[in-house]
């Protein structure tokens, strides 16, 4: 016998199908001529630089810049643990691309960032960075522990 | 009736459960001032860089430069649809490293290179990345269109 | 006996002391985390790449894209032939700085792009690129030949 | 009355007309595929990077690497205040170049790098960094203060 989907597992279908509206950052990246390559187009690790700064200019977004995180919260930073990308279409010298970028995941100590990047209306790479929410490591200095993100960190990107 | 597996599915089976040994390369890296950024480490769109780097290098050291494969067959480099990257530990200014990188799947148009960089005998960087053998298309010479890889290329690697 | 100077001598001399308006560009660069280094400033190669764009930034302003300059003139870009920059002051993550171009000298084959980076209103960089006006060898495809810069060229820019 | 030079002065003049022996270093680069742009030659910025490299390597070649010298003198590394290049013949993706690199000026408190870039026999690119002996300055951490070179550094690459 096929049971019925309890109703709470419905609820979340539901959530996922249409999802929480959350903060995203459209960063405009102009494509100069040293980004890219003898077969013309993006040398890929530039995308991962774009990344970088997008995932970044997306906290600075919402009042969240680095600096001051570490100041009131004791990180150091937000280390890159994980960062992948598909490449679906090239981009080239003078292309006008775009990079956007939400929080795409919350775990208890570290978060997914998503990025997009378009090109002309078509999307030409998609990627996300894991990150940890980390402090120097009380017993040794030279390395971090993670910790868990506070929860206003999260609610500030809804 | 279920029939018994042929025997050569069977060494099949056996070769991927204790696979061959391949040809990798080993890619030392000296980790330059300009590499890291603030935080003291390493810039995390560097090691993509250092991957595309071994890539080739690993191509190179088995006859099989880039070049030379458009010329005899045609491809127009091996370009890039994926790639990712785990960050296990930083590296610093003055860090010699090494990429060990092989590849570690062919399909049929596509291939997985595999890259682990070690930082004093430590896993600092594990990932890969994911190219595929590609013409220039016949009905429009700004795409790609992906070809099946020659045998003779995925034995050059065992 | 002294001469006195002949009438367009002097002109000469008013014009090269009240030199006649060209056309400049105004490159806007944000300075991002990975241009900086542990010294947390930028690190200083990335000036010159923001050299490079802003010369071609700067011909396409005036409609000579160096593509269709190749297409129309039968020159292969225009080549670096020397750069050099002073660092006055440094600049730092979120800056955004400036970078003002101009072509402040013709020769007959080269000319000389002079650029300043302002930084909060102050001079953080000065320099200048020398390029070179060049076609590909007529007896060797590898090298290149300088040529005589058209004179509408040099009026696009005035 | 005009005196005769002093005896030291003179073997001084000597000196300077027929330089001593100085330490120079030989850094090897291998051009990469992302160190070149659609031009297929390498992007210059580049020559830049490995200039930064071969005067750190220089310095850490006679013992003196900068971390140390900043523990013993108290200087914020060797900070660049002019940088220039002269490019005289291309590289290219595969080309093993040799930076190589003296300190070719010493004044009171700055100092000269020369770094000539060979590939195949030939000199491609020249060029110099000039370099400031710097310490935080007292009355403002965020600027620097240029302070006399020690003459044990100077002697160091005698």
């Amino acid at each position: 016998m096929r049971v019925r989907p309890r109703r709470d597992a419905i609820i979340q279908r539901l959530r996922l199908e249409q999802p929480r509206k959350v903060k995203s950052y459209r960063h405009n990246v102009a494509v100069h001529w040293g980004d890219t390559d003898p077969a013309r187009i993006v040398f890929y690790p530039n995308y991962f630089e774009w990344f970088d700064q997008s995932c970044r200019l997306l906290f600075d977004s919402v009042g969240l810049d680095w600096d001051s995180l570490g100041k009131k919260y004791g990180v150091t930073g937000v280390p890159i643990v994980e960062a992948k990308a598909k490449f679906l279409a090239p981009s080239r010298f003078r292309d006008e691309i775009v990079v956007e970028s939400h929080i795409s995941k919350w775990n208890d100590k570290t978060f997914e960032v998503s990025h997009v990047v378009m090109n002309r209306g078509i999307r030409a790479v998609e990627g996300y960075e894991i990150r940890v929410w980390a402090h120097r490591h009380p017993e040794d200095p030279n390395r971090l522990k993670a910790m868990p993100i506070p929860p206003e960190i999260r609610a500030a990107f809804e």
